[in-house]
């Protein structure tokens, strides 16, 4: 199955320069005229040049190719995340390895293998729920240059999110400014520092605006399981008369199961996401949310792993967005 | 940075078994016994072995990573599929990467050389908008086993898919027997073999159903751009009872562009989508659509392409998913 691969010297000759011109046009230095390099890769195209990755990477140890690992799909916030990672990585060049742990630790440790094995220049890894502390330690010992993005395990390294303990605040101002005074909080039960962090910004604005707490309610993090977390919600002992939800999925299929269960959302229970997805305009009643700019904090982890790349003695860095409340309809004045 | 690689003879000596014995172990063998096993992996955990796929290739041609390559990821229904891939795959103890070309041919190509440099043991493939007849003979050339899913080019190869025609017929069908008698055909701009298919099923059903086509209207793949089509459905000179969408997200956004408009959608204008992503049911109203088993579709790819990695001289395959009616609010009986 395997064909011979095309050599340099063999495009050299084909195209009359020598054999330090076609690796320069290989590398894409700036030091070969247009011209000269039009025609090389032109003669490149034409005899189906491939890049042998592996022999590039053994002379200057660079793939041009990064992995990310992300812990699901269902959240779109991951796909746009990773959208904003491939606009700063093709700038560079560089080609973009999506992974998908599923939140499993095993699973997330046989895909940086795979990536260590493949010599992937370097990992954006949003950690999957149980990862242990150790683990940024264990890829800095193989000489991994490591961003975590969105969640983080272990002492500080790189990394790139945003204000969740703010984001929350923003929110909980806003219900106040509304006319709501007892809220619940719908979490996912996954444990991470995301949600740690989202669950500290929801104590803290309880305690700085006296609203009444009338309980956290958990569900899976998918459209069906915070649909049936609504029966739960209104069974609190303290009834709400609004819920802020740990991310715009939760909101809407929270808002989906109000519905089913007789319960206008935004009339009758106020809701309030975070993230602030696309979808976020498309449910009905639109939902007002907390943007978060996961594009934005994606360019900013490519940029934090471009750095590192560039300097690994850097000390690490951290690169937060500031959130933004956006208000839409699911919160209307408390009549 | 390297760290000099722990080696199989070093693993065999602290376990105490054989150098051949490891080699079984790496390769998870049926024929070394349980506790044996479990000794060596434990093993090289501790003395942290990391198999070297780029050798591993070399002597039997498998990396045990296959490529997925999708051209976006707005449309939810990739990443659907991709968990089907990755359920099938994770059973045969694969690694998938991902990656997105933004359909864009160029991105594409680039993707597949990274591919082909770093040796996956195959593609699955969705094509680019505008990818040439020529790619599935380009890569067959270099040796790489190929599977297209979703949308094809070129000559026959091994297909996952979904029975597009059969689909649009199902919507219209029950368009018709919900009393709608002018139907307006909501579909993307970009040119795939998957827009030929649902237009070509859109004409059949209109030839067999005799109603009237009150237009063929396109938008962007995007929340906002369907949205904003609605402007131009509401004025079609033929003003429809019906939306056929090329799917739920074009009639998601629909939906949402048609109230802002101040038409209630279902109500005013029945809506049906394709595909029956899950956002399907949390829309309002709830969506009628055509499920097409996504996750299945990815299934099938990934056994289509576990038995060309095992044969590469069967003859291409068509795997193709019938689909199925699923009735919600948004095609109440016309009154």
């Amino acid at each position: 199955m395997q064909q011979k691969r095309v050599t340099l010297e063999e495009i050299a000759q084909a195209a009359g320069v020598s054999r330090a011109t076609v690796s320069l046009v290989v590398r894409k230095s700036p030091l070969v005229a247009g011209h000269t390099r039009e025609r090389v890769e032109q003669i490149m195209a034409q005899m189906d040049y491939v890049r042998d990755i592996g022999a590039a990477r053994l002379r200057n140890r660079s793939s041009q190719t990064i992995g990310v690992i992300v812990p699901n799909l269902v959240n779109s916030f991951f796909t746009e995340f990773l959208s904003g990672v491939e606009e700063v990585m093709a700038r560079d060049d560089r080609v973009v390895l999506l992974a998908n742990s599923h939140d499993d630790p095993r699973r997330q440790d046989e895909i940086l293998q795979r990536f260590r094995g493949h010599g992937v220049d370097g990992v954006i890894l949003c950690p999957a729920v149980g990862t242990g502390p150790e683990l940024p330690g264990r890829i800095a010992g193989w000489g991994m240059p490591l961003v975590q993005a969105l969640r983080e395990v272990g002492p500080p390294t790189d990394f790139a999110g945003a204000d969740y303990i703010t984001a929350v605040g923003l929110a909980m101002r806003h219900l106040v400014e509304q006319g709501h005074r007892r809220v619940a909080f719908l979490s996912v039960s996954a444990r991470t520092s995301a949600r740690e962090e989202r669950l500290t910004g929801y104590a803290r604005a309880l305690a700085e605006t006296g609203v009444e707490d009338a309980g956290i309610v958990e569900a899976d993090l998918t459209w069906e399981g915070a649909a049936q977390s609504a029966a739960q919600i209104l069974a609190l002992h303290t009834r709400p008369d609004a819920v802020l939800c740990f991310n715009d999925v939760l909101a809407a299929g929270l808002m989906a199961g109000l519905r089913r269960a007789g319960c206008e959302p935004g009339r009758d229970l106020a809701v309030v996401g975070l993230d602030d997805l696309p979808l976020a305009e498309l449910t009905y009643p639109p939902l007002t949310s907390v943007a978060m700019d996961a594009p934005g904090i994606g360019r900013k982890a490519a940029r934090l792993l471009a750095r590192r790349l560039a300097d690994d003695a850097a000390p690490p860095e951290r690169d937060i967005v500031v959130p933004r409340l956006v208000v839409r309809d699911s919160s209307p004045q408390k009549v």
